[in-house]
């Protein structure tokens, strides 16, 4: 049998774009990140994220494909990224066609929080199953769907906003008009603004500095009240996102990665009160809430591992 | 090239079942509907079923298979109804091997609603789409997702379940602890309360008979200042639910039928005004929000589907 080949993994950020080499389900190697800021626009910046992929490859023979995870919309058939909102110029680049002209591998493109679910689903967590959902949780609320044992993309490749759907139909009407957006209430500026207003209210004043989901899971380690309620709160909102994709899908397993999620049993032990509690049995005997297994690298890792399938490898 | 054989379609009820004979998209024969409470259990009920299928067979030779719909959980692979709450006796019956041993025909047995989906997939207002929702109005709200051009059943054949789904994480406590359930609000009785406390507000004193989905349509037709509210506000409510589907699936349509879709304009008039005002682009862009084509007959024709193409039948 055939060895698994090596694969770059790129996750392209505002701040920075990460490149790295997969081999299975390890990154061997990782080049320092390029900063996204620093460039022109796409042509100096893709320019140098070949530059960096052949000195990969130059250390690593034998890397067969490349995957790259993008912010924002992404026609994964056709690998054009349609608008960049924070990197200036990057609107409707042809970018799976640049990279492999420039590099004569097969290449991939895609959304970064449909990669982190690849990862999970095929590195992760989820290994092995037909029917999940993966959150990915930070200053927005990402992530990607897998069902009937295949990636959910939709008719347009936007499927998978999970932190555009809503919580409350009366909700805060978030950047697309759609009100109650569950990532405009648990994203991290949210999470930090709630707490805050309740430790006011608790007659606590807290810089929002203070208020981090780090800062936020080690005052309620030691006890913090106000913490304690912030995590169940968030919990309690998570979960009616999550009760939703239980009955509209019917997964086996829910995914939770992101900065959010290292609160660990402070986030996961409330959120599965509340979503168990909102359940009939078939959608939660065989359920599964999970913590994700990739942290930062996921979108690395799930973006080489799809850049190998879709290259006709087996993962 | 063979022609497409006839099937049967059973729409099994708390009231009724009923029974008909499709070829293509229509039912060409249906036979006087069984009072489904006057059995005793599974037995008598199912042989009734079997001599209404015999004599079907009698008049229409050629019938290939038998498609079933129940209301509530089914095991789609294996054919096994797990309870049916309104029908005494009905616990974990296999009525596929029944029906199957009693006919000799290949036999399917699925949930009602996707069955409705299926129909609208297959011989309505779907046809031709890889990515879409069919939602299904009445007492209850039942629906049947398609993604990447197949029924999504989910890991215990519970997927759909659209009317369970919350538009308010603190709202009304559901029949399965579930918060917020859209059922809930937007459910006959639930509109026809919510009218009737609308109309008391304006002074108007209304029987709950006077606010049914059709008394209500035909009030607001008439410029009924109430009506068009309580019609304003099903669609607010329900637009949350489509909209959290379309950034879940980002589907090329939503499909609604049932009762309350027959109030027409009245609904998808403001529906759509919801709905699209609370989607980006790419969600919306290649949207449709159509009407279903089948009424009180999408069971039948789905189910009668459904058995043709899982028999290996092209339809």
């Amino acid at each position: 049998m055939s060895e698994t080949p090596l694969a770059i993994g790129v996750d392209f950020g505002g701040t920075t774009v990460k490149i790295g080499v997969l081999y299975r389900s390890n990154l061997i190697d990782t080049a320092p990140p390029i900063a996204t800021q620093d460039y022109e626009g796409p042509d100096e910046l893709i320019d140098a994220m070949v530059r960096v992929i052949n000195d990969l490859r130059e250390q690593h023979p034998g890397i067969a494909a490349i995957g790259v995870g993008m912010p924002g919309f992404v026609n994964f058939e056709e690998g054009i990224v349609h608008n960049l909102t924070n990197v200036r110029g990057w609107v409707e680049i042809p970018l799976k066609q640049r990279l492999s002209d420039a590099t004569l591998l097969p290449t991939v493109v895609e959304n970064d929080a449909n990669c982190m679910a690849y990862a999970e689903w095929k590195r992760g967590s989820g290994r092995g199953l037909n029917h999940l959902v993966a959150i990915t949780m930070g200053t927005g609320v990402g992530g990607g769907v897998i069902v009937n044992g295949k990636m959910v993309r939709g008719c347009q490749y936007g499927a998978g906003e999970i932190g555009q759907t809503s919580i409350d139909y009366q909700g805060r009407v978030g950047a697309y008009g759609n009100k109650g957006a569950l990532e405009d209430y648990v994203g991290n500026n949210e999470i930090a603004a709630d707490a805050r207003a309740r430790y006011e209210q608790a007659g606590i004043y807290k810089n929002i500095a203070d208020c981090s989901p780090a800062a936020l899971a080690n005052a309620a380690t030691n006890g913090d009240e106000v913490a304690l309620q912030v995590w169940d709160d968030v919990a309690r909102k998570m979960a009616t996102t999550i009760m939703n994709c239980c009955w509209l899908l019917n997964p086996e397993a829910i995914i939770i990665g992101g900065g959010v999620a290292k609160a660990g049993d402070l986030l996961f032990g409330p959120l599965q009160t509340h979503l168990f509690s909102q359940l009939s049995g078939p959608f939660k005997d065989h359920l599964s809430l999970l913590p994700a297994r990739f942290g930062s690298e996921a979108g690395m890792v799930g973006a080489a591992t799809l850049a190998l399938e879709e290259a006709g490898f087996a993962v």
